[in-house]
C-alpha cells in the first residue's frame, strides 16, 4: 500500500523563469505528474515558465478549459460550464492521487492570489494531503519592474478589477493610498482611465503588459491603445512617496 | 576604471529560507557587498532567511537602526531622525557603488511592498543602475500556509494597516471582499477584532504569527491574547468561495 499522493499547488512566479521560488522548483521536479491549467490550443504560461525544468520521465496533466469566453450565448452558462470543467479536472487529479502519486498543480503568480487552482483545491483539500507554495504574484512584480515603490509604511492598498462599473470604481480608487488594477481587457482599460483622469490620478498612474515575461511592454499611461490591452496588463497608481 | 557598481534591491520572501526565488539567490551569491536594514540588537530576519547562503568573502553591511520606537519623547521627531538614518545608511551603500562594488540590498517578502528598502530606492536610484527583484510577499505566504485561497476572479482585496481609526477601518472593511490586516501590534488588534466582530466578519477572520518563519504560530481568531500580537503577525478576511 503505498497510500494517497499529495496534491501540490506550486506558485511559479510572474513570468521570468528564475522568480520561481527553491521551494517551488524542488517540489517540482521531485513530483511524478505535473498538471496545468491551460486555454485550448495553447501552451500555457505556467508550463512556458517551468518547461526547461521537466524531465521526460514526469507525466503531463494538462487541463484545458473547454470556454475562452465567460459570454456564451443562452441556454448555455458559463457559471455552469466551468463547474462541470472543474469537477471532472478535479476527477483527473484525484486519479493519481488516490494511485499514491503526488501531483504539482504549476500555477502563475501565486496559487491562492487569483488563480485557477483554488478551484482545485476547494474540490480536493479536504480529502487529500495538500501543501501550497506561494509564489511571487503579478502586483509586485510589476511594481519591481517599473521600479516604483507600492506602498509605504501605514498606507492602504486596493487591488481592484477593472470589471466593477465606473462609479464603484471612482468610490474605490479615490480612497486608495495606491492601487493596482487588473482585469483590463475589452472596454475596461478605457473605463480605468476615464476614471483616473477624472480623479486627477492619471499622472501617477502606471501601465505594464506581461510583467518579466520574454514579452514585457511598457507603455506610458497616456499612450495605450485600447485596443492592445492583453488579459495580463496592470495598472498601477504607486503610493505618494513617504519622506523617511 | 571599473565604473559604478549596481544597487540591487533582493526580495527573500516571508522566511522560510526556500522561499526565496533563484535570481535573488543568484545575484545574492554574486554580490561583493550584502546590505540589510536591522533593528539595533538584532540579526535581523532578512539576515536569517539568507545566512546560509553567504560567502565567507562577501562583506556584511549592517545598517543598524538608530530607534524602536516612533514614539520619541520632545524634542526629538522619529520623522527627522529617521531620515537622518536613511540619509547615512544610503551614503554607506553609495560608498560601495562608487567603488564599483555591487551592493545586494536583502529585504524581507518584497522590497516594493513596504519594505524599508524602498527609503534607499529613493535616494540612490536616480544616480546609480538599480535592479530590484519581486520576492513572495507576507499576504500570499499567510494566505498558503492557512490554507485558504485569499481572493477569487473579479473580488477585490484591501490590504490594510491595523493603525487606521475605528471608523475608516470599519468603514473600508465593510466594502472589501476580503482583506489583509497588518501591522496588528499595541493596541491595534483589539480595535480589529472589535471592528471585524461589529461586522459580522468574525467568522471569517484568520489569525496568523510570523508566516513560514521556524517559529510561525496560527491562533483561532477568537481566542488571539491581544498581549502578545508580535510585529509580523497579519488577520486575513479570504473572498468567498466562487462555485466555480
Amino acid at each position: 500500500m503505498g497510500g494517497q499522493g499529495r496534491l501540490l499547488g506550486l506558485g511559479v512566479g510572474p513570468g521570468d523563469p528564475e522568480l520561481i521560488t527553491v521551494k517551488a522548483l524542488r517540489l517540482l521536479r521531485a513530483a511524478p505528474v505535473v498538471a496545468y491549467l491551460v486555454a485550448k490550443g495553447k501552451k500555457g504560461n505556467a508550463f512556458t515558465i517551468v518547461e526547461d525544468h521537466l524531465r521526460a520521465d514526469q507525466v503531463m496533466l494538462p487541463l484545458v478549459f473547454p470556454v475562452t469566453t465567460e459570454k456564451l450565448p443562452p441556454p448555455r452558462s458559463y457559471e455552469h460550464e466551468i463547474a462541470e470543467f472543474y469537477d471532472a479536472a478535479a476527477r483527473d487529479v484525484a486519479a493519481h492521487l488516490d494511485a499514491g502519486r503526488d501531483v504539482a498543480v504549476i500555477c502563475e503568480g501565486d496559487p491562492f492570489f487569483y488563480g485557477s487552482f483554488m478551484y482545485l483545491h476547494d474540490r480536493l483539500a479536504s480529502r487529500y494531503t495538500t501543501e501550497v507554495i506561494p509564489g511571487v504574484c503579478s502586483i509586485v512584480a510589476c511594481a519591481s519592474v517599473l521600479g516604483e515603490p507600492l506602498v509605504y509604511r501605514n498606507q492602504n492598498l486596493s487591488v481592484l478589477s477593472g470589471v466593477l462599473p465606473d462609479a464603484e470604481l471612482e468610490a474605490r480608487l479615490a480612497q486608495a493610498d495606491a492601487a493596482a488594477i487588473m482585469k483590463l481587457g475589452g472596454a475596461n482599460f478605457s473605463k480605468v482611465r476615464t476614471v483616473l483622469t477624472r480623479l486627477g490620478l492619471a499622472g501617477r498612474a502606471l501601465y505594464i503588459e506581461r510583467a518579466t515575461m520574454a514579452n514585457q511592454r511598457i507603455v506610458p499611461f497616456a499612450e495605450v491603445d485600447p485596443a492592445t490591452v492583453p488579459y495580463f496588463a496592470m495598472v498601477l497608481v504607486p503610493g505618494k512617496k513617504w519622506q523617511g
